[in-house]
């Protein structure tokens, strides 16, 4: 195998596969990363087994030049040393080589870097998925939908299900959904009447996998096609080829968990209860609950409010936009309130409460699709 | 004691003092900081019984008030919380208020915070340094001397007066040395003739103490002043106090290692040199030592290599200046090399070797007031 490549295109190709490299794992072979020379172009691979990314750079694309001098062949580099390599060689351009007793030979200006190794058949073959079940979205929007709901997903292995999101399609909506048990955080968009026969109709995707996903995606209205197996999923660019396996089981029916009639509704500044909520937990850096109190007051304000004997108390005044039905006082999760604030992605926010033990609501104003809930703590 | 400040002033004076307080503090009251409101303005003082900061804000200056409604008094407030909620309260003035049952009152905008504060009485009192003794560098030249020097100080307790940086009055020269016996950093400056009567020759300041002074200086030209006393050394600006203790005991006399004459001289490019070094130590990851090989070839040319079986060897060819002089094959910490070659300060570095298993100077080219000195390692 020889090539000589264009050193900025190898580094971020190499930066995206490693998002899938753990230096933990039991296969040996997946501690490196796959180079595949053809005479297409370049291909990068790397893997957990959970999660793997392929990247491609082409020979030449749009007139540029990216790959030369290709003779064809592939073998697997050590992940811990390729990308700091990479990153630091002295040119433009990196040339490099393989040899047939799996001796790598690396050149970029007065620098070479002769490295070990391993075989790339040892490396294991990535599955070929059946895309024929598959959709589309653009980029961006499937990056949202990713930040709006996997910071719900549960962190403990109690029930393995809830380290995933959920997504479904449902009525000519797709559908994200996670939750932890504590809070719950959806958002659905409706589907391109293209996009409208879709075979699958509830899949778990893994949190780890999607927030993976989330950092090598760049935010662009591009297209990213998605395909979707009994057993696993595919994320599809131009040159990037993500693939997670999905978490096997059922995931518990949420729809019951969210209340249809409310009896207090606030209306207010996403900011300023965020910064008020964010304040008034301050002294309870201690305490692993973070618990706020909320209470609705004359003149359409609301007081949050915190205590910890030891260190203090805070009271802060927010001025709600309206308040409207029944006097409230509730306690929560001050991470979870700023969480689920972040995720409404709005000015101004919607709380739907239905007393005190019940579960509430923390909507955008005046849209539906996204939906954010949190069970209240008791505190006497 | 109470007030009303701008919030950003009392932001920064937070920050600074803060360098000095430590959560580990064997005295309880230690971990808080002290306020202190006077017809003057506001003095916050931290400390960790080695190092104290005092910072100061006016109640006005060049026509700009700070600090308003000023009752004077003091209070300690728990530096685990005051500076995150300083930090996001809602308004541009704060209101800061204390009862004689030291409650503390902290007000902004539509937020009240209300603290147990402890009794400024029980904080230490910093002692009075007699500062006749003292003498004055614009700050960014301090900077520059600690930068240089500070990172070769030993990180072990084995030898402490090593932990410290040697600062020495020899000549008409103020010197700053700092080695950890395998290595040795010093820079020196001449003194001013109305600086040239000190009356202190020889003390060490604890390597911790002037890292945390160079991160809370502003590289500016404005003067700093240094008072040194038996035990203690004071750096004052404007608004700032900086106090450290001294370290007991003589710091070893470092001149006679300094070869007097050189076998080998390398004139090279420093980053080009650095860059190398910096590539060929990328394979010795695992290893402390870390070890790297100059060898000095044909028509200017210098190879730097090294060699992990492992996981394979680096070969850099770097073309220096010149080279003078004998042959030389040596061995070296590349993180030695590589903090020496970045304290130097010049594009140009001059390398004066004395053979293979003597100590190397590294000097910038055509200055001898910075002067880098490493002990090479033997590889056979």
């Amino acid at each position: 195998m020889k090539f000589v490549i264009q050193r900025d295109e190898l580094m971020n190709s190499v930066q995206d596969v490693m998002k899938a490299v753990s230096s933990r794992t039991t296969i040996p072979i997946l501690t490196g990363i796959k180079v595949e020379a053809t005479e297409e172009g370049l291909k990068l691979t790397g893997s957990d087994s959970d999660i793997s990314i392929e990247s491609f750079i082409p020979k030449e694309e749009d007139g540029i030049v990216y790959v030369e001098q290709i003779e064809p062949g592939s073998i697997v580099l050590q992940a811990k040393y390729f990308p700091d390599i990479v990153k630091k060689l002295p040119e433009k351009t990196v040339e490099i080589e393989s040899d047939e007793h799996l001796k790598v030979t690396i050149r970029s200006g007065g620098s070479e870097f002769h490295l070990n190794g391993q075989d790339a058949d040892e490396y294991p073959q990535l599955p070929q998925l059946n895309t024929e079940d598959s959709f589309e979205l653009p980029t961006d929007l499937l990056k949202n939908l990713i930040k709006q709901t996997v910071f719900a997903v549960s962190t403990v292995e109690t029930r393995p299900i809830l380290t995933g999101v959920n997504v479904k399609v449902e009525e000519g909506y797709l559908n994200f959904i996670a939750t932890d048990s504590h809070r719950l955080a959806s958002r659905k968009i409706p589907l391109d009447a293209e996009n409208n026969n879709l075979k699958f109709s509830s899949v778990v995707i893994p949190g780890k996998s999607l927030t993976e996903l989330n950092k090598i995606l760049e935010g662009t209205q591009d297209s990213i096609q998605i395909s979707v197996t009994e057993n696993q999923v595919l994320f599809r660019t131009k040159h990037l080829y993500f693939l997670s396996r999905l978490l096997d089981g059922n995931y518990p029916e949420t729809s019951r968990l969210i209340p249809e009639q409310s009896k207090t509704i606030v209306f207010s500044a996403t900011k300023e209860l965020l910064q008020s909520i964010d304040r008034a937990s301050l002294l309870a850096k201690e305490s692993k609950n973070n618990v706020v109190r909320l209470i609705t007051k004359q003149n359409n304000q609301v007081e949050i409010n915190s205590n910890s004997p030891e260190v203090g108390n805070v009271t802060e005044e927010v001025a709600a936009k309206s308040i409207e039905g029944d006097e409230l006082k509730i306690s929560f999760s001050a991470k979870y309130m700023m969480d689920a604030l972040k995720a409404v992605d709005n000015d101004q926010v919607k709380i739907e409460f239905t007393g005190a033990m019940r579960p509430f609501i923390i909507r955008p104003i005046d849209d539906d699709h996204i939906l954010q809930l949190i069970l209240p703590v008791r505190t006497y």
